[in-house]
């Protein structure tokens, strides 16, 4: 590996993402930052000079640089399609942060444009690359639990976000259940069925934007698995992200991650532990390098890359099922759509 | 307490269930076991040796013996409706095992004829009695985590009952999911949505009864409470039965219990810890004591019982709900059936 | 076992302990308690009212008494030699609360007496009989870890006891420790070398009696196996008993137990846990049943009883050392102890 | 801090531990290595390729090259009192692997030559960067437990090293336990008395070396606070590193670190973690960084540092009274050793 020459990437976005992007490929022996886009210039200048990169204001600098083997998009959701088409266009690799976009029909035309496309395009479901997720997922595939019968994500973010970013997420179910689908997916690939109950228990303003900020969602896999999400907009106490899978010969459970194993026994309690990690770049941050190092091995190697944009359209066809049993309150039958969608 | 006198109790049935009844009413210092009635005498005569209780084989003999306070009924299934309407018509308190019985218009024509009743009728939904559940109960009815948002109950057989009960009874949600929607309406009394997944991963002899061994359900109460049951009819590692209640101010949860806390650290891993209680008679044997004091307490003052006949018949309400929707794939409101039903 | 008659016990002392065993007396359906002696009749005819037995307020009543198999010591401490003594010459089994005495000299003199006897005597180290103990003391003796390389016991009472209590305990090596001592020799029967560091660190009242608050003891076993033992005379999360066990193969521990599994997550921390049992009635409410029913099989089988009066001997011994070393510094050996004064 | 330039190390040591603390100077963004100086030229050079560093063989090219802060000293134990000396005669920030030397005259000695110094002196006692315990200590000196009165140090290695390296350890003492007589000291400076029983129950190798394989220890404090340490040269289960602070308000622990969060339930047993972190590599990797970046502040700032040069002389004191009363039986007093060594 030392001997190869550093992969040089160009990086959508000097925004909170964009920064744990750039931080990453700095740590990463084989990565090298070239390039830094945002319209927001200062925000990018600001990155560059930490990084060495350059920064730039207009995309186009980044597609005509010529010196470069993939680009980072973690700019706004409504310029995805646009980078990535273009960044393919050029042969550049990409790993976009999720969701491609909040319309299937963009998703669908960007999918048609970019076919036939030979450069890895990954989507940025940063938690298949949680250590514990991805043991569990390791040791679930090599058997150890049997056939996979139930898988249980319990997934709640510490507090809603604000206002404006509510307005334009798209909802709970294509914005935040959106990562508990491709987790689904991540274990059971092929999902038939999606079935879901929205609530609004403690927030006028989401209710404002006829949005939930409490929901459960059971999904079917094809050979009859059974996979329950539990989501909620709010945690007192801090980034609520567990998964437990569930088979004939046993159970593998990963729990939430404390800073420390500091515990306290007092008068009022034991085994006191600390608040778990606050939020998803604490919680996720391992995750994040480890999905860069999976990004950077798919371009050496030509491997495919997962996740994939297929996975990107799948669990975006899955969030829409969601949002739709939700209001109809009857259970939604997805079953060919990942077959029709994986790139 | 002890200045007054004994309860003196009849007890119907004298197999597994029938024997827990009678060892606790033995070791309760307030309870004296007058009579065992089963048909199948030879049952009766060897747990009424242990006792000193009186064996008969008709059950007439209990309610024409004058001298006794109240009725424990753990026969089979199909006799509860008619022990349950001549125990009331006699001025006898009832504890009755779940179910009331398998048909909804059975249990209806019992309710309407028992109406009216001024004695206790206990059904036995041992579960709410749990130690850790009852002080979950407490805990979130005082106010501890506010007001109730969210509520998961894991609920797994160690394995599945023989042919001959599965055939019996009722089918999953009827037999098994019923004691969880019973602990689900504990913490939240009105439910108005019931939305179900039933699925076969590992039973083909379930699966010829057209029965499911593995299900999701979700409940929404009145409030947008939004409840979780997972449910399966086997597990490796023991009787499987865990609950979370989620609110704004935290969550409390009640983990599976083990023998004791020994465990284990060496090369093949850490923290092993004793398999899990193997199933009901073990992991409930404090509920079962606990709820024969709360039916004994409910006998000598005369205050209403929890759970009662209602709640028996909302659990069924709810069962038929789940296997409805299970059948068909839409979630069924069930609003109002809470208030119409209770007792 | 249902066809042999009742083992029939007298009591002697009808306080804390006493009260403790008539209850698992009358529990345990081998057992009839037939006699509570206590000079303070009143406390006799207060438990002999619920039990059924005859109170007496002469020791000599129960000697005298024809129709009993056995005694349970848990009279004061200065009356154990006397009514050991009796009981073994009118060839009654004896269950005899620790310590035997706190003088050694009394204590081998009873010995000498009683030499030859043929009744079971067992000394009330009651947490050999602790489930969790019991457990480990099993799978150790199984050669679940390989041969035994360290002991760590952990042991604190969760408040000083009364003024009264300290003045005649004989201090805490001989009070407390002694607890741990035969808990160290449960799985090292053979100790060798005592070392042993007392301090003072929150008591007035107690370093006015010349006694330790805190102490940490040493103990080496015959084949290099290391024991570790730390007390508290307080502790502010309730009674702190916990156990390791390590060997060449691994470790087994047994942890402090809490009334149930509930925990609590919020803003101020996660997985807080209830308050453990507060002190040695709850934690060991088990052990003591356990350990009434081991005498019961002694007494019927004939066969050795453990922990047996040696048991009682050598605890002492080990606990005189212990304060010897803690006043000179130095570490004392007891090498041939054990052996000797082996019952 | 990103105005300032970077501070400049020269590394002495390409072995394991040099190779940490070159990883860490390069993750740094305050840090630069500058030189590294290893007679095996060989593991200078490879190690300096991948950092830019310049690679020496003789130290002196160190102390000549003008352009440098600080050294960090990774090589043999029998260079230390040599490298420290000259580097600080020539002005330059040191941190030194413990232990500074294993004969306290020649200890005593450097301390005197490099009397009145007034650069940074640190002594690698990496764990207590470890932010676990650091968190503890934290906590403690924030009051959290009120005044310390026990605390308890569990320290087991995966397996002995090899025998080159037992043969010139200088004894488990001060070998392994000096790192816990230093972690009793960051919670407890001023020892005034050791006591210590070593124990031979695994390995010939080491007895062959008039060596131990097992030892406890025993602390007192000034303030009458009790210390426990328990060592094994060997540990089935991984690195064993646990911490209990023990005070009349309450108990803090710090378990040992596990990769991930993952548990395995199944017919064997339940609440199965992973192995934990092998050894101090991996388990004190976040404390190599933190003790780096602490060397680094007070480089910056002047402040001093922490563990300085007196704590590595105390550390050693301890350690020779523990191999001292291991030998004699006898506890040794250290009282005013501390106050005395303090740098």
């Amino acid at each position: 590996m030392t001997n190869e020459r550093l992969l040089r990437l160009a990086l959508f976005g000097s925004g909170r993402i964009g920064q744990v992007h750039a931080r990453n490929i700095a740590a990463n022996p084989e990565l090298e930052l070239a390039v830094i886009a945002d319209p927001f210039i200062d925000g990018a200048q600001r990155l560059a000079a930490d990084s060495g990169a350059q920064a730039v204001s207009d995309p186009e600098e980044v597609f005509s640089h010529g010196d470069i083997d993939g680009v980072v998009i973690g700019s706004p959701t409504n310029t995805h399609v646009d980078l990535i088409s273009r960044s393919v266009a050029r042969g550049l690799a990409v790993l976009c942060e999720k969701p491609i976009d909040l319309d299937i029909d963009t998703v669908r035309a960007c999918q048609e444009q970019i076919g036939g496309y030979s450069v890895p395009i990954m989507l940025g479901f940063n938690r298949r690359f949680d250590p514990a997720f991805a043991a569990m997922h390791r040791r679930v595939a090599a058997g150890e639990i049997g056939p996979l019968e139930q898988l249980t994500i319990t997934s709640r973010d510490p507090a809603p976000a604000p206002r404006d970013y509510i307005a334009a997420s798209g909802g709970i179910f294509r914005d935040m259940t959106i990562h508990d689908l491709d987790m689904a997916r991540f274990f059971v690939p092929d999902i038939v069925e999606v079935s879901a109950s929205g609530a609004n228990v403690f927030s006028e303003e989401i209710a404002d934007f006829d949005d939930y900020d409490s929901a459960i969602v059971t999904l079917r896999g094809s050979r009859g698995e059974l996979i329950s999400i539990t989501n909620s907009r709010h945690c007192s106490f801090g980034y609520d992200q567990r998964l437990e899978a569930f088979g004939p010969d046993g159970m593998l459970s990963a729990g939430n991650v404390a800073p420390t194993t500091v515990k306290k026994y007092g008068g009022a309690g034991t085994e006191h532990a600390d608040p778990y990690m606050p939020f998803f770049l604490e919680r996720y941050a391992q995750a994040y390098a480890a999905e860069l190092q999976a990004f950077a091995d798919s371009i050496r190697t030509g491997e495919p890359c997962s996740p994939d944009f297929g996975d990107g359209v799948t669990a975006l066809v899955l969030a829409n099922a969601a949002a739709e049993s939700a209001a109809t309150g009857r259970t939604v039958s997805v079953a060919g759509t990942a077959a029709a969608t994986a790139g």
